[in-house]
């Protein structure tokens, strides 16, 4: 390893529940992820294996109870970070980064647990997110969005599974809809249903149940969502969390509709 | 299709709390059964594969928000069905048959879901319930009979098990048992541990263990039941529910004493 | 049978939660055990299959609401007779051994259980218990040592496990720790974070992590147990139950560490 490693240094202090939660919007897509901490703070992007949904995570250094780090990439192993913090006795995790034994050291009040990081080389990279422009727009909490993958799942009787979210004009609307050998379910929230709506025309796009509920299972039921879709596009999930010092956004591949 | 199956005609509005509570009374015994609309109420009778278990339910048009229905009868799959109402998010039901696709179209809050009727003709036909003329009649709280089969079930390690309903004379008693390879258990409930008893003689008959656990599983604890029993004749269980608007009886075969 | 052994005789009663917390601190290491009644209480001792953990379990007989008992000794399955404890619906249960058809009869409320005994002469041999003078001795909540499984648990990847627990003497430390292939972790708690330390030196012992796991299972987060460790020795887990007149003693033997 080179002398130029040594300037790596990451040394923080952030509430439990916090970075429990960043980990939890990444175990749903990928079992490892490269954690791009700079001084303003610490960002994840990642892609599933599948290439079909991609997930970017954001904490705010303000968002951190003590924050000090330079540019420094560490890839680790997402579940078993996430089961340390799970069995944790404090409210409070200290993380620091031993570039010189490329360990992350997570103290939890009396415990002291050494994550061995991964070679960063070795996690598949994130493609570049297309800035794309969707027709439209609604937010709204994310249980109305499990209950749709729920009765698609229904309806579709736990085979292969597929959901159309989009927006109708007339009268102006989010929808979810499926069909399956028998049977068929539309939900259909207008402006008064949700949180807000702007329709931007009759589009929709057709996307693999299993990765919209696998995306939603971490979301409390009444964090706010705002979903941009299009037609034949992807769709892009986006929510807050710790206060507004944490983004997350999914972006979620359409299947094609046959 | 001939045009007299036009006159066919279901609209109802229902608590998704009683309509889930009549299928859950069904599930025990068939995946799929015979919806009976009549301009008095609905009405579901149905026989298990092994012809051991009888069930029939019953639902008052009173006991419905609001409810037109001509004779019509569709058959479901009860699971399907039940799944649907479980994910709804809303306290009531719109239930509305679309005679000429043969589809019962369940409304829930903003979910709309399309659910495929069967062929009748497909589905078993319950055989008529034989009118018994039983002994001894016991008024109890479900959770009693629900201890005895867990009792039952534990005396006789998990193997293909019994369980012997019946009463006594001396003291009068409703009486469960079964015997083991080495254990045995046996619980005798006097009058004053039910909310009533009427013995007609010291009776018993001994029935599956599985049908019995399996018939009150949707039952709750406090729920009261009514349980008639002969000597070597079937048992008979009934209860109320939706304020005394539902009904439901369960007959169930005897197993040979050996 | 002798008519010596009609000399034999237990009649009890007892507390439902305190004859099921006896029986729960045996269920981690034994199917059948052999309990031996006296006229100053009741006592179990078993070892493991394995031989590597050991547990003695006394209650008193002034635990009990009512005790008269000769010295007798009955094997009984441990797993059906805490089933039918779990499955009681009153606070009390009676205890009465017939000696003539070695059965323990035990009633439940209206529930009366034979619960077949089984030959004591087939249940494992408990050996005789070394008494150890360990160097150390910490007192703490059962979910210090719960919270150390589980972190060792994790830092392994769940592969055959291993704990190692000891004191330090600079700073006092009770400590745990445990190295897997990639991760390691440390648990230090010193005096104020436990309820009482008494070190002895700066001694270690590796345990398999299976048992120490299974031995805590059963018992309540906020119990205090008493831990006694030595430098390649075995450890010993001490607690009381029924408001002392309960006690409870876990051997377990080390691993040799490699």
């Amino acid at each position: 390893m080179s002398t130029a490693e040594t300037t790596e240094s990451v040394s923080a202090i952030v509430a439990l529940d916090t970075i429990e939660e960043f980990l939890s919007y990444l175990s749903p897509l990928v079992d490892e992820a490269k954690l791009a901490f700079t001084e303003d703070g610490l960002r994840v992007a990642a892609v599933d294996p599948a290439n079909v949904a991609m997930v970017a995570v954001e904490l705010d250094a303000a968002a951190f109870e003590d924050y000090e780090a330079t540019d420094t990439t560490i890839a680790v192993n997402v579940s078993r970070f996430a089961d340390v913090l799970a069995a944790g006795r404090d409210s409070l995790v200290q993380l620091w980064f031993d570039a010189t034994r490329r360990v992350l050291e997570v103290q939890i009040g009396a415990t002291e647990y050494e994550l061995a990081c991964i070679d960063p080389g070795s996690v598949r990279q994130e493609p570049d997110i297309p800035d794309l422009d969707l027709d439209s727009t609604v937010i709204l909490e994310a249980d109305e969005l499990s209950h749709g993958a729920t009765v698609a799942d229904i309806a579709q009787s736990g085979d292969s599974t597929r959901v159309v979210l989009g927006t109708q004009t007339g009268p102006a609307a989010f929808v979810m809809n499926a069909t399956g050998d028998t049977d068929t379910m539309d939900i259909t929230l207008e402006a008064d249903d949700v949180i807000d709506l702007q329709v931007g025309g009759d589009v929709s796009s057709m996307f693999s149940l299993d990765y919209v509920t696998s995306i939603l299972k971490p979301i409390d039921d009444d964090t706010e969502v705002t979903v941009d879709v299009g037609d034949g596009y992807p769709t892009r999930f986006e929510l807050q969390f710790s206060e507004g010092f944490g983004n997350v956004t999914y972006n979620l591949a359409p299947r094609v509709q046959t």
